[in-house]
């Protein structure tokens, strides 16, 4: 990008899981702190891909119009419900069930991230634009020590990424035509969206998201900046 | 409150204009930094007092329905449009319009709220439930030092105070009970809203809000907690 097109960008707005935080590890943690206490032994990695394939499916419902929007953690527990049994788990009580559910809401940031964030927000206007709910944000934020300037994305625009409006109505809030807000995230497909919705991008690489080597490297689709981590990002930018 | 009372608050919902900042003085002082520099001499504080009489009947254009909800920016910008020939400035041009409308994003917080809030926001998740929009809001944030947890109010709700919904929607994305939410305001009429939609309340006295002596020195309505600034309220909720 040249500096006179990054002059013109206002608002930065960050995909979460996979691109600021951690979902497998901080997953698999939590499920084996909850549960390895009532004696129960399964794959823990392997429990937090089954529950994040059904994420997309889940999201789908609402897209298509066959669900009335539903916050994230509402679509969280139904998948949890789906995918207990097959864990050998379908006798899990209510109040384990709750509590599980909460396990996203204590996900862990990716190291570089808290302080590569405050230093973007000193230059620009900074947002989560995720598809988790704003209650999951505003813990993952006080968890991990990030500020944020407002928490936009599917709860705010009340249907879920990557539907147009979504990132539309994100830039909208702080008074941004498309081209002014920058979406980050670690997903091409994100991007992708994005940037059809006329925003510009910038991707992340987070190689290990899926576990080890099972996430992105570079991005399968155009972009304005790719970068290996948010501190370069940062640098990109013009951050100081 | 007892003790059992406010050990069920989870989260406190702030009203923006006149209870955290100062809104005639600082439309008054940026209406005339502005304006003078254009050889205008005009009663800042009228002209201040003026745009702010047409809040009320602009906003129930949205929540009557007549008019589909938008922006208080966009409400400001008309009731401007209206005031500007009242004050012989009807000739003002478009782009000083616009500059001035976004005095509204230039106000100033009352001296008790940033280090108040700090202590507050240390115990309980803390967010404007405003009519003003999120740019405005988070404007105001940056200019003032205030961290919020999130933006709330009538953009995420898309409807305008005193509508339950404003204060049912700020609630529920911090997934709580009504009752698990507190208003905080200096305006009776805003509190009695918030308790008829079942949330607790807290009066924060502004006895100069609209000028000398001209403000609320204590609620109309029966309130949880009555205070004379925003540091009280930190004592009174048993914040270190």
């Amino acid at each position: 990008m040249k500096a006179s097109e990054i002059a013109q960008i206002k608002v930065l707005l960050f995909d979460v899981f996979g691109t600021l935080v951690d979902w497998r590890g901080s997953i698999a943690r939590e499920a084996r702190r909850l549960l390895a206490a009532r004696g129960i032994a399964i794959d823990w990695e392997a429990f937090a891909d089954a529950w994040r394939n059904e994420y997309q499916p889940a999201m789908e419902e609402v897209r298509s119009g066959r669900l009335p929007f539903s916050k994230l953690d509402v679509l969280h527990r139904r998948n949890l419900d789906a995918i207990l049994p097959r864990f050998g788990l379908g006798h899990l009580d209510e109040a384990t069930r709750v509590e599980l559910n909460l396990a996203w809401h204590r996900l862990d940031a990716w190291p570089d991230v808290p302080q590569a964030l405050a230093r973007l927000r000193a230059k620009f206007f900074v947002a989560p634009c995720s598809n988790g709910n704003v209650s999951l944000m505003a813990d993952l934020a006080r968890r991990n020590g990030l500020v944020w300037d407002a928490i936009l994305g599917a709860e705010f625009a009340r249907d879920y990424k990557p539907k147009p409006v979504v990132y539309l109505a994100s830039a909208d809030a702080f008074d941004c035509a498309p081209a002014q807000a920058m979406m980050v995230a670690a997903h091409s497909s994100d991007l992708a969206a994005a940037a059809a919705a006329g925003l510009r991008t910038a991707f992340v690489a987070r190689p290990d998201e899926r576990g080890p080597g099972r996430g992105e490297t570079r991005p399968s689709v155009p972009v304005d900046l790719a970068v290996p981590d948010l501190g370069a990002l940062a640098d990109r930018l013009g951050c100081p």
